[in-house]
């Protein structure tokens, strides 16, 4: 895959093509535009060639006839503006810092956070840049990730960095940065068979204490909840340089199964960039729908919100499969959903001794120990 | 200050106690009980000798007489059995972890974790042990360091690793381990004068990337939201070991006065260790009410939730002096808050140039650059 990162001179220059669009249409009598794809569940379609979910062709118009789409464009320029600053004082900022930068920009400012991280992601539709190449970061912490693989980082002051995340890392792992793109990080050498995406941090520290990122050698990445884009890029890296498989470990519920679904198929947000972030070959390990009874694991009932959300999967195009339409519709019709750590009815061990090595013989054929 | 932690022997006779007295008071034909002090903001009083807020003389009695009562005493059999099982197979494990292993515990099972995390301090309470002691964990993730300090941590192989927080770390710092006593966690070096906890991640960042940490000559943690135990007791420990200032840096909202409350005077849950997680000479730096306008910062208007919780903090007996009932009162009086990022209205550098430097000297008397 090619590098998707550009360099500060290319990054600056789509930056500026989106003020001359502007400025020819205006020199012509027209009124400016920008065009857009409309970005939800009913905008998004298997790509058969990048292997994952992309925007359709609905688009909407941005159009300077209206006060409202006027006030966005006036922003999108601001904001151009501000991205070039950064790129040439070699800063970055927050969303939400520029979001508070926006008060300065008179009708340009921004009346919610809302609205200024759904232009920076307007911006890289329409420039074909990354968020990481406008140098905007999210608030979020990235994954930590425990195992036998060596990274290179560069810090602060340009230096690269050898990091083992078994040998030189704290009991709390490797902390993933927010721009994960090589200028920044390198993935060395790693002697390993796999990599375990896990939902929770209460599973990760037991797989930790387990010690078995050795026993199965694989490597343990923490998710905290939905992944962030680093979280799911770095992955992502590490199945195509690396050529090792993602499984994903999580909770059992609806959440869960949208946290699968962006990182193998491509998350609604960001399906401008799918074939960047997604790996269609991830594997769900589990829990399984089925576990709940095969496995007699403490449950709670489903809530109204959670019924909610498995009906949405269902009109999902991510979900329209087998597997998944099964997972789901079992579901609802027990009722119950599961956490990973209730596992811990039999006992601190049972996730490692049985449970996961069964489900990667079933799933992988992978055999452990 | 004396070390807190109990080792491996000593916690199990604790533990042996418990169930000791209870058996004792059968035999004597009188039901078994557990005293304990009521924990809530109205049973916390000021200790002159410790400097920190404790629990006060409210008891409340557990006595085998109820239901209620009795299988509360129950579980508390049951998990002292499970942790010394812990203790002895060199084990650990979450409060979730343990609220699932009782499923097998009968009449002694748990309604929900609440009650699990509740016993948990209890028996804290009961033995004068700690939880790490026990071996319980917390989910939450622990704090995030960057500066010139250099830690020693043991890994799970048992060998000690040497970390300096600026050099052999990538940019998202030092992950503080759930355990940082000194069995686990050794404070070797530093070249700083003090250390700065921010609340928000974006503005850690921020003061990351300005290299504030070099100009300042000061360590930077994260606190991410109410601090977790692990970061509050670090750094009482940097305050007592090394002598460092602990100044923080929040936004400014009814939370985040309790954020400062629980690092200087103690937590209302956490009241029986107070001494052992609370600094009390730590200084709050800002935002304060009257930034607001004194610095014309971008506000948002206080919810009712807010203004209940302010009005809370007026009868909390931590808040009872002139300088946080004038805080409290001022930003009741203006009904606004803000936010430590909304700094940001004056550009990137202007935490790190202008405010910092202000507070410092005002609250502090250090001079910057």
């Amino acid at each position: 895959m090619k590098e998707r990162t550009r360099s500060k001179e290319d990054t600056i220059q789509a930056l500026h093509a989106v003020a001359a669009e502007m400025h020819d249409r205006m020199m012509r009598g027209e009124p400016p535009r920008m065009t857009l794809p409309v970005r939800s569940k009913k905008n998004i379609n298997f790509d058969e060639r990048l292997n994952v979910y992309k925007y359709g062709k609905k688009k909407t118009i941005r159009d300077a006839t209206s006060l409202g789409s006027a006030h966005q464009l006036l922003r999108a320029l601001f904001v151009t503006e501000f991205m070039e600053e950064m790129i040439e004082g070699q800063k970055s900022s927050t969303l939400r810092e520029m979001y508070y930068i926006s008060e300065g920009w008179g009708y340009g400012k921004f009346g919610s956070q809302n609205e200024s991280n759904n232009l920076a992601e307007d911006l890289e539709i329409v420039t074909g840049c990354l968020r990481e190449d406008f140098k905007l970061r999210p608030e979020e912490d990235g994954a930590r990730i425990i195992g036998n693989l060596t990274f290179e980082e560069k810090n602060r002051r340009g230096e690269w960095m050898r990091i083992n995340c078994r040998d030189d890392v704290g009991d709390s792992g490797y902390g993933v940065p927010y721009n994960v793109e090589s200028e920044k990080l390198r993935l060395l050498s790693h002697d390993i068979d796999f990599m375990m995406a896990i939902e929770t941090g209460g599973m990760f520290d037991r797989l930790v204490e387990n010690g078995f990122d050795e026993s199965a050698r694989c490597g343990l990445i923490h998710l905290k909840g939905q992944p962030a884009r680093s979280t799911r890029r770095i992955m992502k890296r590490m199945n195509e340089e690396w050529g090792l498989p993602i499984v994903v470990f999580t909770d059992c519920d609806p959440w869960s199964f949208r946290i699968f679904a962006s990182i193998a198929y491509g998350a609604i947000k960001t399906a401008h960039i799918s074939e960047y972030l997604a790996t269609p070959s991830a594997i769900y390990l589990g829990i399984d729908s089925d576990d709940i009874k095969a496995y007699d694991l403490p449950s709670d009932e489903l809530t109204s919100r959670d019924i909610e959300a498995l009906k949405a999967e269902k009109s999902d195009p991510r979900f329209q499969n087998q597997e998944w339409t099964d997972q789901i519709d079992l579901m609802l019709e027990l009722g119950e959903k599961a956490e990973q750590q209730s596992l811990a009815k039999y006992g601190l061990d049972f996730v490692t001794d049985t449970y996961l090595p069964e489900k990667l013989r079933q799933k992988l054929g992978i055999h452990i120990g």
